[in-house]
């Protein structure tokens, strides 16, 4: 009988009438119900079930519309099943082709290097205690009460007109780029720039040239690109190292090099965006911490160099507040920015509007500004206090040259030592930090990429510690 | 005298030492001062600015930290600017090639058909009015102040676990999905969904197929890819009709057809998966508007039909909730979860973490389900009227099925009928409705796309009136 079938919850979620469908169809799906079968009357099923004679008939309502139940005028409903419908698992499992991933998908799901174990001074990461809560709830609570209309719905798909404004305006002031807010594009995160300059600029086959070492994160957004090594020195990259080749795309982060931590000079900076020229490649800048470079001022962004369109530059508050907000932005080259802008919204790259609109009252009313003036002296402390630790402990087995900024640092061993052994051996003290060679695409310098952004005094000197016994 | 060339703003958010580099160097730049000029002693310049001499000094820092000036120990400093600093108007526009875009760039920024004027009745917006507003903003507050540790840094980049979890409960409740917490990801649009998938799975050159008419957004969002039309009638989108071809993707709508308002028969949906598992392609299901379904209950999302990893199913909140929250989402078959995860975070589709937090605290406390109830009500009444008054008003110039559900309905017109015409006409009136030939790749029926969301009844009279003028 049907309803021995059918269990139903009274006080579920899901309407009775709705399970009493599902149940019907489940059981038809597994090959439990014949199809033909002529289904009990809504009077005498409702009565089985205890439930109402209307709540039956929705249901076969529902099976109707599935085409599941066919019921001609004065006859009973009978199950009309598609053989197709049925399901045994042998059936699934050997017909037919799994879907497959194409070259791209390989390239872009490939796992990174291990990464290693521990949340200790991994990199990457700001401290989260220091970012301002509850002044950002409020703001956040205040967009939701305040923004209306048009920034609801679709507004400017490249972003918040009032955030490009302010951002504009900052970047002018803080990093020398003066960009209109038109060919500003606010994004969800800086690799989705990567993606999306990629994307619309290259076509398979055709290379990026990427510092060498350098951004693993930039070298798996940017896919099926051809990588070519770039070198970095003390002075930054060096395209006077790369004799030839036509590049689309040369990615670097010259105001703080990742990882190495150098700046690039301003000789490199000019001779980069004259190569850039020449070869009608765009010169990608990676301006992912900025914010916090407190050796001196922290140079002017490459884009300011750049007169002819041959610089993008990318921002972020990844590092200055928190990655989770996922807010980025492109200072776009303008006579590429309309396309990059109907690019963005084809591939529906878009930043929440709230978080948006709070970030531009942070960024307005200067509270932006404190904050980062605030954490910018904490971090310094933190890094100088680290780096000064390592030298004292580790003496000459590491080298670190002076911090200029950032939340990380490159600790560079001598040649021979193995950097994937100590960082193992590291990770299983619970600090997750990779080693040097892992930032190369090629064979690279041994050594360390140490976080500070979160280094209390106990951390570092146990790191220190450790350090020193493994290197000794 | 240089002090003659530098005016400086005492009060503004520039600090002066930094007035004084920048304005140094843009001399230096624009060729108003030469190689080799020995600058004034800092005292001098300092007398001359009326400033403290620590400040010149710090100016001259900012110059020596980026090459600009020279200084040898017991001389003056000099000025060093290398030739390629130097900027003349005529140099930039006249050296080098400007970087343009690569075919899959132009496929992307292809502009849409050209679009209406006006924003009444536009389709793809709900009405911001019906948002719950105040809820949401203390949902964010909430998340605001409560998020802490890891969701705030990186957390799971394929989204909050406390939403993917909720999100999977809500989908086997309402579509009959059933997915695992971990095959789900969290993405800011449908589009980024679709970007993600032709990325992964798809090489150039390999075809999708897209329902004629479809959804133009799509059709972008495919970029390169060889666009295939399949077509739609009364049963939704019928892959019998289409005798050969393996195409990688094919793209439906099949809850409620955009822009016809069909859904899609179990045979033609069954037919379907049978199909895609043959020749090894990935169905999308575009479940774009579900939420909205009131003939009848909604049949199960298609995904609930796979078995074998046939489907991958989007959704959204821009419909039921707003589109400027930028919060979408895919459940992924299982076999290719891991890879589309690891690929979003190379692509860097993530979304805002509060947002994430805010509607999991929605769907969790059952306050998205009444909010659905409330505005389903709402956009019933407003359709109904609105298609009440059109065929009153216009007779039989039009032929609009019963409407089943969403915020929009397709009006045809009779064959011969010059739907760009009378949409332009429309648009002249504020009403931003675009001709249903539009949605068709090749040639299509006439007719339009017009949204009910927020037509409220002065607009749904004034709308009908002059539909009927133009068609009479």
């Amino acid at each position: 009988m049907l309803a021995e079938r059918i269990t139903l919850v009274p006080q579920g979620r899901v309407p009775l009438a709705e399970q009493i469908y599902r149940q019907i169809r489940d059981l038809a799906r597994h090959g439990r119900l014949p199809s033909g079968m002529a289904l009990p009357s809504s009077r005498a099923l409702a009565g089985q079930l205890g439930v109402s004679r209307n709540t039956v008939s929705a249901a076969y309502d529902l099976l109707r519309a599935e085409d599941l139940v066919i019921t001609r005028p004065g006859a009973v409903a009978v199950l009309n099943i598609p053989a197709t419908f049925a399901l045994t698992d042998r059936r699934v499992q050997t017909v037919g082709r799994p879907v497959s991933l194409a070259p791209a998908g390989h390239a872009l799901s490939a796992p990174l290097p291990a990464t290693v174990e521990g949340a200790r001074l991994r990199p990457g990461r700001p401290d989260p205690r220091l970012f301002p809560r509850d002044a950002w709830a409020r703001a956040l609570r205040r967009a939701g009460r305040t923004l209306s209309g048009d920034a609801l719905l679709y507004g400017d798909s490249h972003g918040l007109a009032a955030l490009r404004r302010v951002l504009a305006r900052t970047l002018a002031e803080t990093r020398g780029l003066h960009v209109d807010p038109e060919h500003l594009l606010i994004l969800p995160t800086v690799r989705a720039g990567l993606g999306l300059l990629a994307r619309c600029l290259c076509a398979d086959g055709d290379s990026v040239w990427l510092e060498e070492p350098g951004y693993p994160g930039a070298m798996q957004a940017f896919g099926t690109l051809r990588r070519v090594a770039l070198p970095v020195d003390g002075n930054g990259a060096d395209v006077s190292a790369m004799p030839q080749g036509a590049p689309r795309l040369i990615y670097v982060t010259p105001s703080h090099q990742y990882p190495t931590g150098t700046r690039m000079s301003l000789s490199r900076r000019l001779a980069l965006v004259a190569r850039a020229r020449e070869c009608g490649a765009l010169v990608v800048e990676d301006d992912y911490d900025s914010e916090f470079l407190w050796s001196g001022r922290p140079v002017p962004a490459l884009g300011a160099l750049a007169e002819a369109g041959e610089v993008a530059t990318l921002g972020t508050v990844a590092k200055s507040l928190l990655p989770g907000l996922r807010l980025a932005w492109l200072a776009a080259p303008p006579h590429l920015a309309p396309a990059l802008i109907r690019a963005q919204t084809s591939l529906g790259l878009m930043a929440n509007v709230h978080a948006q609109a709070a970030l531009a009252d942070f960024m307005d009313g200067g509270q932006y500004r404190r904050h980062l003036e605030r954490i910018s002296r904490i971090y310094r402390n933190r890094g100088e206090a680290l780096r000064g630790a390592l030298l004292a402990h580790c003496g000459n087995h590491v080298a670190i040259p002076p911090l200029i900024g950032g939340l990380h640092m490159a600790v560079r061993f001598a040649p021979g030592v193995d950097d994937v052994a100590v960082s193992t051996a590291l990770g299983q003290a619970g600090f997750g930090v990779p080693p040097l060679s892992q930032f190369y695409q090629g064979r690279g310098s041994p050594g360390l990429v140490v976080a500070f952004a979160q280094a209390d005094e106990a951390t570092t000197r146990e790191f220190a510690t450790r350090l020193a016994q493994l290197l000794a």
